[in-house]
């Protein structure tokens, strides 16, 4: 089964306390009414995994070499078959395509793969 | 950018209170140690939208057409660029590379692309 995934915009600028997301012009449209939610999802793609870090299937949870090895999947480790972000953060504001959030942690450039909208 | 993305496993079966994921034998080395965990992230592929559906920006909410359109951003709705399901799930057990949960809305035969541990 072929998955077809694309950007749909990218982290632009990140600070501690704020990070900018674009959402490309042409999904704008996608963001309308985004202001009432206080938390939101982020999906994003860990760009700078390689293809050998993705086939690494254990790690020492946090790095840390002296807590045993685990699989991948009962980590949050960047390493991974299929390296996607998964965060939530506080949505602060919107201007057009650009969205405001704090707690984002994703490298700049990161591509954006989705946002859903939190129901806490 | 191209986003590289397969399938680490589908759901097998499903009931109300029990869905199976089938981890494919290559992957299956990265559920060690999930056991630890009550909870779960599930991040899957909604392979019932078509193409036509993934261009589909605002919807009504819940498709409630008594609320107003809001951009897929702001809802949870599968309708959206890239189709991607996110759902927590209650862990109940592993058998090999077959683990069963609780709270999967997935259908049968998504493609899950990955697996996270959950802190809470």
């Amino acid at each position: 089964m072929k998955i077809d995934i694309f950007p749909v915009g990218k982290v632009r600028n990140r600070a501690n306390d704020r990070q900018e997301i674009e959402i490309y012009e042409e999904f704008s449209e996608a963001l309308e009414g985004i202001e009432k939610f206080k938390y939101l999802w982020i999906i994003f793609w860990l760009h700078k995994i390689s293809p050998q870090d993705r086939k690494v299937l254990q790690v020492h949870p946090q790095g840390n070499i002296s807590i045993p090895k685990r699989g991948v999947f009962s980590t949050r480790s960047p390493v991974r078959p299929n390296p996607i972000g998964l965060t939530k953060v506080e949505f602060l504001k919107r201007e057009k395509n650009i969205i405001f959030v704090r707690g984002l942690d994703a490298l700049e450039g990161s591509p954006i793969l989705d946002i859903k909208s939190s129901n806490d």
